[in-house]
């Protein structure tokens, strides 16, 4: 049985040595167009900084390892043009010496991954991308020129998406001025707002510009011009808005392809052909909230699934489950993550939602060194089920994102997060971790025990006259409100109760005294909705 | 309606403040033995050793704060001496004065906590402990007396439990000198003596003498006795031994009582008599493993069980679920975390099980500063449940074990890990997380694709004639072996099969190219099994 991969990262190596594990007598050939495998792409920004110092510290395996270790016939520099599904072969050239061959196939697997989308623009040739170790070298290469010939170091990232703000954050630590341009109004799409301007000020704090709402029309020699007329000093301009799925040779082989160019599998990644597999950033997923065709470009599920169509191709029967896309970025000292669906996401998909901010510390504030994050839950108003979370801080966020993704994929609801026994001791975490937490509120929510309003929704309800009651103390108040607010700390609130209107709104700073006051005002026979998540998500958003 | 509480740390103020949420009229009282309540009781050994520099951080909630925002009737310096469950009242004596009188319920909750075990032995009064505040500035009196008639600092700590090593490293941070004593033959007993070895040579890297396997028999003015006969400098000594339920009220009211002392509970937390609840460490739980009675000293259980005795009172139908015991504690920049069974405990339990130690690193090897750690899943072998994992390591073990305990309350099974999505960016985990890996090995052992050997089958095997062989470097090789293994790097083994017996054992560092080449040794015929952990586990152990 001889098994041909089209890739040599990620997916496509993943296939290529669990093969070989399962199948001591395979023939398997791995065909990468570029001249390395196995290299860490999600490394690559990090070494444009020079946080990684080494090169080699990203070349995890070479094709002469692979092959003494593995067994695999890794070819590097072949580029697989076409595929002939009737004779099971594919059309290979060297591209060194741009010589052609048919290599047969009992299986395929293509691990095609996704290239980096740039804009026709005028000028565009000279924007660089960062997806393989080629384009890595060419970025150094290209600051280092700027750099030793004293000129300016000016440097427009196009995208505010995750490879975006890594290579924003790498460049500034080089040294470079740095200006993001996003087209959305927000930086990383796959936080809400009030979220993702957390990240956005950490990245003005360090020095970035972020221009949002606004794209590039074109470049010239030294510059950029945006849509809003204005131009940009641009030494260099990276291209890192997005990418699109290399199907190309999928399509032309005449297997199914979504509508946006991913390659259509089932569970057990196979194409609509039964001899051909498909993996990794080219392939429609399964989306877990909605089990609807999705695209994602994260490194677990392609290892995941490259490991999977080996077991398939073994005989091992094996089904890839929907995903939930978690996912996390490091900006300047930040973790940003999330997993599942965001609220903006639910609410365009007219789903019936509950919101939970919470302002947690990632241990116990009595122990030193305790870092405040901002964590967020949605979840089906119906269902109580956990539809997504995300989290903004600089420490202890991948945890609770971990945990709530491990949740959401043992279908514990939201409630039950209420009843996880997390590790505690006060270095590492609370005795009621922010996870439990936020399944606390989720069960008060549930059943109807207190009622929340959202930052977005708080504007309109106190143009209508509905009191709004800052329970914080003075000193708070004093510091900055929201406007329209009166003063009654919630431990005078019991004593003033004739002050407070049968229907209001209560806050304070993160959203529990504010909790505490909306249920004492219940208790006193009065409606109190709680501003979720205090003024502190207010005011961010 | 009327509740009164009896203790006012953890689970009793947990009940206390969220009554008051959810019934605003209700009346509140707590009676608090000591002179405090809502301390940052897993605080204590911290403030000790001057981590946690200002008592006041300590005392998180005041009887004055209480009864401003939640209206409670806290009354320290109480304590309740008898229950009269027929006419619904408890005696209690207000200690300053001696003054005794009756206090009426309608619910009364008992929440006594557990007291440090001290063993009867000669000169056993001077031993300290450290439970509450008032043996916090007893132990901080003492330390401090010592070191400014600038004596001898030498410290004997009990028990090499959770406390016992949190004091002894805050006592070196204090700068003292510190033996731990432990009657076991290994510290940290919810972990497997492989693990806490790890432990354990922490302690004595940081100066810790570490003796197991004694007791004290006896303490002089400034020293103390061991049963093997050694006498001990001992400045202090302080008794971390265990706890036991201080369940005494309970017993004399004629409530039902474990045999090991543990107020017997429904998943309600209701005792024998339906008007008195119980929560904490003083009642018995349910283990979640096999649903026996069960102890447990943790916060996180005390906490929710307090939450949940208010919402049972006010009407609202709630289980308490079968505990995990996830703990964690740091010692000397080391996490130690566990959740679930251990393998001794599985053992014991006559349990048939697969077990698996990995030593990943805390996130991608290719960026700067990752960090390794051991970890260890206990499998169920019949129906690829988890039992229990272990966790040791400079960084990263409280998300593991977060997610695994995660995991097990949402019933996945040992291979489901392969499929959890955790997020990955290189400086937070990796592609593959190790959670994955402990995923992918498991289900590479419930499917009969590997075979593994525990490193305390090992010598027995070997002693039998089974061939070992050493698939590492021969630089590895050279710098450390297993007595009687020959090194065949696994890169070479496919040339060099014929010199592989048709049953062996192989190994490498940690377990995973000894899987590759079992693997391939399996491909060409020949059983091989895996050494699991690799010789990383073996010398440790």
């Amino acid at each position: 049985m001889k098994t041909v991969i089209v890739g040599g990262v990620a997916g496509g190596m993943s296939a290529a040595t669990r093969l070989r594990r399962l199948d001591e007598s395979a023939e398997i050939v791995v065909f990468e167009r570029s001249g390395y495998v196995s290299f860490a792409n999600c490394g690559l920004p990090y070494y444009i900084g020079g946080v990684i110092e080494e090169r080699d510290a990203l070349l995890l395996q070479t094709p002469a390892s692979l092959g003494a270790r593995f067994g695999l016939d890794v070819r590097v520099g072949h580029e697989v043009l076409s595929i002939d599904r009737a004779a099971k072969t594919v059309r290979v050239r060297e591209l060194a010496s741009g010589t052609e061959s048919d290599e047969a196939y009992d299986n395929l697997i293509l691990s095609p991954g996704a290239s980096p989308f740039v804009p026709d623009l005028p000028g565009i040739s000279r924007a660089l991308t960062l997806r393989n170790i080629e384009d890595t070298d060419a970025m150094s290469d290209a600051l280092a020129a700027a750099e030793a010939s004293g000129g300016p170091t000016s440097a427009v990232v196009l995208g505010a998406g995750f490879i975006g703000l890594e290579v924003a954050e790498n460049l500034v630590h080089r040294g470079w001025d740095v200006t993001v341009v996003e087209l959305a109004d927000q930086v990383l799409a796959p936080l809400d707002p009030e979220m993702s301007a957390l990240v956005q000020a950490r990245l003005e704090a360090n020095g970035v510009r972020v221009l949002l709402g606004q794209s590039a029309t074109a470049l010239g020699a030294s510059d950029l011009t945006l849509t809003s007329g204005e131009t940009l000093p641009a030494t260099i301009v990276v291209a890192a808005i997005g990418v699109r799925p290399e199907s190309q040779l999928a399509k032309d082989a005449g297997l199914a392809v979504s509508d946006r160019g991913g390659i259509i599998v089932d569970a057990s990644q196979r194409t609509s052909d039964p001899s051909v597999f498909a993996v990794g950033d080219a392939v429609v997923k399964v989306d877990a909230v909605d089990d609807a065709p999705t695209a994602n470009w994260l490194a677990n599920p392609a290892n995941r699934q490259g490991r999977l169509v080996a077991d398939v191709i073994a005989g091992r029967a094996q089904a890839f489950p929907p995903v939930l896309n978690t996912a996390i970025v490091g900006v300047f000292g930040l973790q940003a993550a999330a997993t599942g669906w965001s609220e903006k996401r639910a609410r365009a998909a007219g789903r019936a939602i509950r919101v939970i901010h919470t302002h947690p510390a990632d241990h116990a504030g009595y122990y030193p060194g305790a870092k405040g994050m901002s964590l967020k839950l949605v979840v089906d108003a119906a269902t109580d089920a956990i539809l997504g979370a995300q989290g903004v801080g600089e420490s202890g966020v991948d945890k609770r994102i971990d945990v709530i993704a491990t949740a959401m994929r043992g279908d514990l609801t939201a409630s039950d997060l209420v009843d996880l026994e997390l590790s505690y001791a006060p270095q590492f975490g609370s005795a009621k971790d922010p996870v439990n937490m936020l399944g606390m509120i989720a069960e008060n929510l549930r059943d109807g025990l207190t009622e929340t309003i959202q930052w977005h929704e708080l504007e309109a309800e106190v143009a209508r006259g509905v009191q709004l009651i800052d329970v914080r103390t003075p000193g708070e108040f004093a510091r900055g409100a929201i406007p329209g607010a009166i003063n009654i700390p919630v431990d005078d609130l019991r004593g003033r109760l004739d002050e407070v209107d049968a229907d209001s709104i209560v806050h304070c700073q993160v959203g529990l005294r504010g909790y505490i006051a909306a249920r004492l005002l219940a208790g006193h026979g009065k409606r109190a909705r709680n501003l979720d998540g205090g003024y502190r998500t207010w005011a961010r958003a």
